[in-house]
């Protein structure tokens, strides 16, 4: 490692607090706010961003209302924005996301040369947190108190890596290069919330876009300088309208919604195989009916599929809907379909993810994993795509954290993204190193050759 | 009894020989043909009718050609048609039936007064006979020398009865109080015939029409004077036609008119219950694909509806249809519905079944039975609707023939037919009982007041 | 109309007083309790029949606790417990129905003679109320209060004239020759209360079984002797269990809960028609799956099956069993099944329906309805199974209610239950009628030929 | 190339005569056999073998008769011996094959050293071959006589390069530094011989396997060193029995094979996909049914599953079974089930594909492709699993044969095996080419450093 370099890390490591970190994680862990609901975690962010000195948008601003997918209802908007007031949310940072108008950018002008864009997704799932005595949050008292929320896949610890990020970067600006923009993004759970944040502009003048998230599936200080193969997917929501009536005293006179969603979730499961590559299809909910003597006329089907490409995952999806329209039709209903989230495939640049590894390697303390089938799904790719559609360059990059010795032997490396289980969590200290690494790499993506975007 | 009944029922007793009966009801049944391939069959009636002295139409004139439904290819026709020559048929009524223009209508005026048609059916079944030696047929040489056709179903006893009949009339000519029309009609079974000779315009003129069938479920002797409940149905042929493709090397080029016609199968089971009366749906076959390794661009699906009125019956039909269009394009496949058969519900007039009873109650060897829930469906029905439809009267008559004294207790007279099965077969005897019921029903309802069409 | 007639009709006048039976049925209405939590409706109605004099059984006696099906879960029973003492349930007897043992048995005697038994059903159904202003509960205020229970099938009249007969034959109690036994029923919506009380014996010493039922699609004095026709029935959920799965990453390790329950909903209305009479079969709900990328691992399935006959019923409910536990094991999950209702079939003795037209007839402003085809199902069958088996007589009367005009028009009376919509109301003048009726003929009953119980 | 390699490619070009190719080609051609009847085939094969002075084992030696699999009928068996005798087939090995017993074992002991097999199929396909005037066999006179044989994958060839190579290595014995044997094997289409042929024994003594396919999407000296990739497969048919009963009369007697089978059908279909790599699964001919108003009481159902793995395809076909067993179950219905071919996995031994570049390299005239992912099934696989499992060393060589110049752009190289059309054809200079490789291959390997068998 060069002089330079070490007086960087020393910078850096000066600058982020590993405790304020772990702090910040666990705030937003308790509080946890799940996709379009993130008015506390938002409205903190971005009035901890406009204390530091970052340029900060919020609300309106962010993402394209209309481009944002799987929002839910006004009525649980309205209550999950009068909890995050009641939970110590920035009441004017919260008004402005009325209606779901989550996630903030953050700019920091850095003078002549590239703009690096950094991306954090700060979404929780929708899942009852584990409250065993074996659980950590739970034992230590900082598991979710929204019954329902629950930070299962780490993006509690983007967030916060995210603060430390701007931190960093902020102390160090004299280093910079180019202009910095922190992305805290909304709704990545569903891949609902990047494409509306593509569609307001934000990745129109970047030239170089860095992801990172943090992976319980490998040790710390285990980095993956790209993580590829992301299945392209399309999620949607179908809605069955037939005609209910007296199960005993007139059944001709129904339209059987329940028996029409029944025929779609089969013939969706027989879409056949693909030669070209991997292919998936779910019906993850089916519900439909009210009374047991009453001819079911209206069904709800919440499904998805997925692709190796977004040209198998287009063709799934052209498929599908041919299966739930005829099966509509075959008991004379009606289908209303109804996009819930969507997301192609990208891949990461290699020269870019040469720089993680030459940024890092002098370390001494990371190994670099190969990460090139993650099955997944993932929105970060909307966002690549964009960016590269202009010449610029992009990677996802992951960072180990794992933190139940006992998951390396059972996880298959190239499929966990995060756990997606009510017991989910990580080691906090990969938080310090994604902080190091990412607040490194913008300093050198700025400088590298080959870097900045000179298409 | 009067002394007028009495020496008409001897002078019928002496013009119809029941050893002639039993001769030509075995020699149509040894040389069994099935629906639009009688040509021998008709061939030999049109030849007798003609000599006894009846105006015999034969060939084009008896059916409206486009109105037959489910018609063999011309191959076999052809084929038939050779064969029919080869067993002796006659060869010019034979030629004249040439592409499965069977049947027979043969007229006979009377002077002054009603015309009564009396309908015969003449087709076998697509059925291998027995050859146990248990079976009569088998036991005493005069099984059916065609195989896969097999009379099972006790057309052969209605012809000879047709023939029975007509030398009767004849020969009682004289006590004519209007014309008599003999309809030997093809194609019965599928109820694929009776609507063409309908549309061919031969009950225009008809004010009286009785049809019987033999019923095996009853002993000698049993009579119905009407027989109810028919079930309207209509038949028929869907074929699905999508892609075929490599099973294993590109599933996806492939439209699986397979699944198309085994969701329809499922689909068309599923059909809502009625609740203004019983409806019936069967997939009487279903055959798709040619190799294991090719995803099947091809299926044909043969099946039926029933309901236990036409309005039923057609609403199942409507049903039935828009199940079929649905699997076929849910798995972008085409489907072509062709109609193979169709007959709606009648009701046999109440004061022609009073004339049978009046008929037959004084001759001390018959026992009248109630027969209103039949089940089955029967073409018969089309043509009582157009008699009916112009204000004249109709009833089709059950005779009791049971052979196998078994049969007695384990069928349910209610909805025996017949018994479409290898075995089947009948007593002889009815049919000499049958043709002096018909007879002297015949002679009855030209004088009966209130039977003579004066609407 | 006799003397003795006149005078008699004059006392039951007198002693019920309609603005009492229609204060109780609004009062009913508006704190209307759903299946095995009538516990303030029950606590009022023993409370009532204790005062008057009756004795009374209510809580554990009522009711077999085994045999009661579709009891509401703990948590369920314990709210609406408290819900009854907060609206004025009488203390004492809602805690003796603490569990769902809600109910009353009241009996009278009254010396020799045969014990008359009537049954009136006091259940609301699970539904929201209309509060339309053109809806009169709405319009004058007394509307449920209970949301998702409302008395939609006129039980609440049921339980106001139970109680109306009861102070009439308390009144006229010289008049008897026999015993009283006044059953109020619970949870009959669902068919799931009545063979509670059969097996807790309260019908073994019964002789003449006497139901009714207020229809609403029949005028004001517009009456049927009897009721026939009523469906057998049975009920069940099936609980799929099988396996949950990522369904991105590993698609093959789930076990599909959500195909099962879809399979076996498809399966189960394939169930092939019966030549014997009409069968139904309808799943009403199905529930399944849980977040869209998870192979669902559990799914809830809503059904019944119907039959002409008991014996129909149990077939549809044998083969139905072999669909569920075969969808089940197709995707490799396990079905629970658990039974939620049932009910057989009955016919009511003509002799007891001719008793009802010789009680009302010379009244002059009643009129007789045939009701042989209700088609539905209802649970007092199982009561007059249990009377008939020992030889005693039973009846279901219907009561003309039309409270809409339009109704007339648009019903088919045969089917017609009553409502089971948001906006079901009735004529409440018909309470008084019913309760003149069923008093005249409980007093009768005691004295005409035939009814006495004299096997 | 050096002077040895030049004059051993002369001394195989003037022992191979492509005249006689050519002409063995098209007489194969002309009288195809398909799987287990290639009598005729067989039987000069095993001729030529005798008289060049091969060992030769035919009949009874060649395959372990229980381990052939997808046998046809005996009757079809006899009419196809009769049938090979009458076009010229040996009678005395026409004879040892009766019952199906064909294929061809030659052994040439060529002193010390290791036992080289090489591979040669022989079956033709069930197709009608295309008789258009611009289809080559067609129109030079050498189209099947066979209708419903028809060689559409180009075993003809493999036949008469087998026969090729024979006569050239049996001239060229002195160069030998080991043991020839030569394995015509039946009933490669359908992977229903291979199995049979190592049951027998024959791989046992095997050190180095080789096998090839002419492949039409690869033009004229393109040759594939290495074909990898092959799916495994498991095929079977499945009768389900159930009961059948009249449609109309007593629906509730069937037991509905048909809805069996289409249910089985679907349910094939949409078992899940994996993550462990690509799985198939084709129900290619689905057969049930009698009349149309006869409920179905048998059906057949023709299907094959694959998987990229062996575990694949194995997991596929026990999840298969359980579709089949439960969806007999759900109708009543029973299922038998019977393997029709069965292959698995194999990968080529590299060092063997080196092998083959070093010998045809210095040629000039050839190309090497790469065919790692050929999708399709081939039981050669089979072979190599044995010979791979003591130690010995296989691979399976892709020879270009390309005739129709416009398949080129229109086929994907790694999917085509051969066309499985009935406008299949081939360039025939390719077997020269083929003969050529193989003696030169033999010949090398037995000399070649690690290939002979010391592991």
């Amino acid at each position: 490692m060069s002089a330079v370099d070490r007086a960087l890390l020393q910078a850096i490591e000066q600058a982020a607090s590993p405790d304020q970190l772990v702090a910040d994680r666990r705030d937003f862990h308790r509080y946890a706010e799940s996709g379009w609901t993130e008015f506390r975690t938002s409205s903190l962010i971005a009035r901890r961003l406009e204390r530091l000195g970052f340029a900060v948008l919020a609300g309106r601003s962010v993402c394209a209302a209309d481009a944002r997918m799987g929002v839910p209802p006004a009525s649980v908007l309205d209550a999950h924005l009068l909890r995050a007031i009641d939970q110590g949310g920035d009441p004017e940072y919260v008004e402005a996301a009325r209606g779901g108008l989550t996630g903030v950018v953050a700019s920091l002008d850095g003078g002549a040369g590239p703009t690096v864009a950094l991306r954090f997704d700060i979404d929780a799932l929708d899942l009852v947190e584990s409250d065993a005595p074996t659980h950590r949050p739970a034992r230590d008292g900082f598991a979710s108190v929204n019954v329902g929320a629950c930070h299962a896949c780490g993006h509690d610890g983007h967030a916060a890596v995210g603060l430390g990020v701007a931190e960093v970067l902020m102390k160090l600006r004299r280093l910079l290069r180019g202009s910095v923009k922190l992305i805290f993004q909304p709704a990545e759970e569903g891949v609902r919330g990047a494409r509306a944040i593509v569609e307001a502009g934000h990745l129109e003048d970047v030239d170089i876009l860095i992801g990172h998230h943090l992976i319980t599936g490998w040790g710390l200080g285990e980095i993956a300088p790209s993580m590829n193969g992301y299945a392209a997917t399309r999620k949607f929501d179908v809605t069955f309208e037939g005609a209910a009536a007296h199960a005993g005293g007139s059944p001709e006179e129904g339209r059987n919604a329940l028996l029409a969603a029944a025929t779609a979730a089969i013939g969706l499961h027989a879409l056949p195989r693909h030669r070209s590559g991997f292919t998936r299809v779910n019906v993850g909910r089916l519900e439909a009916g009210t009374g047991r003597n009453i001819v079911p006329g209206r069904a709800l089907l919440v499904a998805e599929v997925r692709g190796e490409s977004s040209a198998l995952c287009d063709s799934m999806y052209e498929r599908a809907m041919r299966v739930v329209e005829s099966s509509a039709s075959m008991y004379g209903c009606s289908a209303a379909v109804r996009s819930m989230g969507e997301a192609g495939t990208a891949s990461c640049d290699p020269i870019l993810a040469k720089r993680v590894k030459a940024v890092g390697e002098p370390w001494g303390d990371v190994t670099f994993e190969s990460a090139d089938r993650m099955g997944g799904s993932e929105d970060f790719t909307e966002m690549m795509r964009r960016v590269q559609s202009h010449g610029g360059l992009a990677t996802n990059i992951g960072v180990g954290a794992d933190f139940h010795g006992v998951l390396r032997s059972t996880l298959d490396r190239s499929s966990v993204l995060g756990g997606h289980t009510p017991t989910f969590d990580f080691d906090e200290r990969a938080m310090a190193l994604a902080v190091r690494l990412l607040a490194s790499l913008t300093i050198d993506a700025m400088r590298a050759p080959g870097c900045s975007a000179e298409p």
